[in-house]
């Protein structure tokens, strides 16, 4: 995965662990935009995330597009490949 | 809430559940577009119906818009309002 940091990976922790990441995005070389990516069950928490920070952070923070997908997973341990829901929210100051 | 077959509210049941209610509502008068609202968790599991009905069974409709939003809540049982985020997903064939 790229280490951009205007990209955060929303995974299991808890959403204010990723509310300080796009805070620090956002404050970094004074980016405009930054982007949430999620997998799964972590796409609720992305939008905690994204309401949050638009709430609570950086209120002229727009939602600027919102998209959805889907990939296939190969468990590790082998068998069949599934398919899994993907979200990526863009936000911008 | 309205009684809207082309309005689908997505809760915690299984998402081929919903699936089947997005395919009656297209069906349905021939309806045009149908939308997917969740709050919470559930929004993950109307990530997954969008997407297993464009890949699997309309694989002419589109995303036409998707918005997230915040509402505060009040626990039945009393005690303090609390934040949950909703998402809404418009989809068109």
């Amino acid at each position: 995965m790229a280490k951009d940091p205007n990209t955060i990976y929303v995974g299991n922790k808890p959403p204010m662990n990723y509310v300080m990441a796009v805070i620090t995005g956002f404050n970094m070389s004074d980016a405009e935009e930054v982007t949430l990516k999620a997998r799964g069950r972590a796409i609720s928490t992305a939008v905690d995330v994204a309401e949050i920070v638009r709430n609570r952070f950086f209120k002229d923070a727009k939602v600027h597009s919102i998209s959805i997908g889907t990939e296939e997973i190969t468990p590790r341990e082998g068998g069949n490949p599934r398919n899994v829901s993907t979200m990526e929210i863009n936000l911008r100051k």
